[in-house]
């Protein structure tokens, strides 16, 4: 699994690339997200299980936001925020 | 948004059904699970955005471990885990 990383404005897009497309259960526990700067949000993307999303959600918990793409919605949906002016349930546009 | 609730053993599988098959992510902050018994494992499953999983993983944070329903695989995949008898990456059938 290949991870993309696209800084934006307050925000960084991680972007997950699977080798043949497909995801198993057994690759979450090798996934490993390098060095991130938690102050800032996330918005993670990608073509893949529900449970892999999960996962990175909960690795990005300590960020200051953490959204998952919703390419219908043309942004992330925001799942979770620690800060005061990004909520639950903002589209955040990018 | 309507959860059904049912306990296995050790774990609770939770079902959101959605009213009009339609989930919209001002939705999520209105997210009420009532009181959960965190000293075990939850299931998440249901058909939904990737965002309403992710918003259920991070509700349900405080419990010993959270896994996303794969029908293909036949269970839950563990997504996170505060116990050391489940792993991220198990797949707890049921």
């Amino acid at each position: 699994m290949d991870f993309t990383f696209t800084q934006h404005d307050g925000f960084v897009v991680i972007t997950f690339t699977l080798a043949d497309g497909n995801a198993t259960p057994d690759m979450l526990q090798a996934i490993d997200l390098g060095n991130l700067d938690f102050g800032q949000g996330f918005i993670i993307s990608g073509r893949g299980p529900v449970w892999l999303f999960a996962t990175l959600t909960h690795l990005l918990h300590p960020s200051q936001w953490v959204a998952t793409h919703d390419p219908r919605l043309g942004g992330g949906v925001v799942t979770q925020s620690h800060i005061g002016d990004v909520a639950v349930g903002d589209v955040i546009k990018f």
